[in-house]
């Protein structure tokens, strides 16, 4: 990627090439295991990212916010999943937005909440689309395949007016992994249990039309995608040092990156002080508890090229300390990188770092670069 | 604080009873430390939030970013201190904001960053006002107070055509301690440093009109601040659980707070699931290392009282997860937390937290509910 000398810092540059490679990887993939791709917008939240996605085939979005439902339909993206169990006193805003015409769906993982959809769904005479959350790893949300409660919440849903429209898994522990074969077999757990799901609500007689799956990982370590519909994913679009960690790209695939500016040194600890904090960055510490732990993210040059053993060591909020990440201190780390000095930062996770920045730089092949907005918030 | 039945969730809230308890602490501990009070606005980036420190007292503020310094700018205040060593490439933009009448000052440590600021200042025939960054604690930038390069430092920019405007050092440091006594003495250290390489500059001929100091521990801890004509702090406006187990606020002092909703249940693990995940709270993890790890977040009910040993103990992006702490799987928590139940989530840390959020809901003490705008970016 070329330097681009105005662009005030901290900034958050996306190379488009890398990121159009990404999105075809991914779609290919999909066409070849015969499915349906659904991408989670969640990483992005900006709308010409997700017109290149759908420009490369994908059907439909995932949200997982209704502010993305509300950004993306007005954009003229109709089919949607919002793939976050619903609340309650969420059902208004998602009615309004089925009375505009969008074809949005949401999910639900327990008697209670399919009571709630339910009776909703009976006193505005209106039948919402309801998918069930299944719980195929224990991570996080969702019915287990065998369990009783999953034919009690498909019950309820058909039986009290809403569309029962699917069922839907994330499994989300892929992340932990790092070798192929277990990534194939999460892979195969997630979509084994997701269809057995299916097949019971069927042979109790209710409808299940949908079977999604989905994460990154997954999504690009399934062999065999038999009886799914569709499959969702959202970090692919950029990829981060976590998924280079898991195996599923090489950094060179990663195409979110933070660009920042020396400020100053402490020569003696070997530090050169950037403009990029936490505040650029985010938080997240996602490669901590991996095989490398790249701390706040890599140090790269100006124009993309890491800058091996460098990190971006701590940060507080305005500030990070770039340094070796272990060995000698580098004491001529303000000759290497002297004041004024542009470098590029490879993220742990780009959907938190690609949240802080109100704008995406897109720098396109010819190294035009044009500003895409990006939203946030509820 | 009354409940908020309207309000979706997540949601950052603000008991302004209790941030202005907060702002006047502070104000009038300054005051009888015969200081003055410049706050750091980065916590906030809130007018509202600014306004009140104004009308208790403080002389300026201080700022992380330009676009800070921009918009409160823009809405009347003048005197901004801009504690981030200056990049070379953004002098033009505080000349811009010098010469619409802003008392912008900026900051450096090194020799090479003044001269980059006289070399401006030669250039463009204008004298910007630059204080000299004092590390007093090694914790991350500035000059130490006996080192060779201050008054090389300090003689680049006099000498060069800048107004040499003074000296400021944040004790960072501070955060890692926990007593009383250890706290009195890193805001000693933070004042006998600073003032002591005021001195130096002072008797080597060179200006220093300007000593400033600041953090929120220090300025809580501080008994004597001869020497000092000005303290910055800015956590303190709303702070937060890791300022609690530093021990300069009771939990019952945290002003800011994440409204959010029980969306799910896993019952056999103990887990109520919750709209807030670190897309809401941030991804700081800083009591991790505290005498008390509140994982993100201490629970407590939608009215603020804290729910003593349960915390949002995981978080996803738009997921979290609320559970004991410690201890028997809480096996009813179903019963505990119903679906629907809202929750008030108290943070790590309050800047990082509030800058996930457009706005704020500002819960006067009548209970009437204000949205006040919040910025980010750079």
């Amino acid at each position: 990627m070329t330097p681009i000398p105005d662009l005030p810092t901290p900034a958050a540059l996306i190379d488009v090439p890398c990121m159009q490679h990404n999105i075809a990887r991914m779609q290919q993939r999909m066409e070849a295991l015969g499915v349906k791709f659904r991408p989670h917008v969640k990483t992005s939240k900006s709308l010409p990212v997700v017109q290149a996605q759908m420009a490369a085939g994908a059907r439909g979005i995932t949200v997982s916010t209704l502010k993305e439902a509300e950004q993306f339909f007005a954009a003229g993206i109709a089919d949607i999943l919002y793939a976050v169990a619903i609340a309650p006193a969420k059902l208004p805003q998602v009615l309004q937005l089925r009375r505009q015409g969008c074809d949005l769906k949401i999910i639900t993982d327990s008697a209670a909440g399919a009571r709630a959809i339910a009776g909703f769904c009976a006193e505005q005479g209106e039948a919402l689309e309801a998918w069930i959350e299944i719980d195929v790893d224990g991570h996080r949300s969702g019915i287990p395949p065998e369990a009783d409660a999953l034919l009690e919440v498909g019950r309820i849903l058909h039986e009290g007016g809403a569309l029962l429209g699917g069922v839907m898994a994330h499994a989300g522990s892929s992340y932990a992994h790092d070798e192929p074969e277990a990534l194939r077999a999460i892979a195969e757990q997630e979509r084994s249990g997701t269809v057995r799901a299916a097949e019971r609500l069927r042979l109790a007689g209710l409808p299940c039309p949908a079977v999604s799956v989905g994460s990154t990982p997954t999504a690009l370590s399934a062999v065999d995608l038999h009886g799914v519909t569709e499959v969702r994913a959202g970090v692919y679009v950029f990829f981060d040092l976590v998924m280079h960690n898991v195996g599923v790209c090489a950094a060179s695939d990663i195409a979110l990156s933070v660009l920042t500016t020396v400020i100053g040194h402490q020569e003696e600890k070997g530090w050169a002080i950037v403009d990029a904090g936490w505040m650029a960055m985010s938080g997240d510490r996602g490669t901590k508890q991996q095989k490398h732990d790249f701390h706040y993210g890599q140090v790269c040059t100006e124009t993309g090229e890491p800058v091996a053993g460098y990190v971006l060591a701590a940060a507080n909020q305005e500030h990070g300390i770039v340094c070796r990440e272990q060995g000698e201190v580098d004491r001529e780390i303000a000759t290497r990188f002297p004041l004024g000095t542009r470098l590029r930062i490879l993220p742990n996770h780009a959907c938190a770092t690609a949240a802080q920045f109100p704008e995406y730089h897109a720098v396109l092949a010819g190294g035009e670069v044009q500003a895409w907005p990006r939203f946030y918030g509820w």
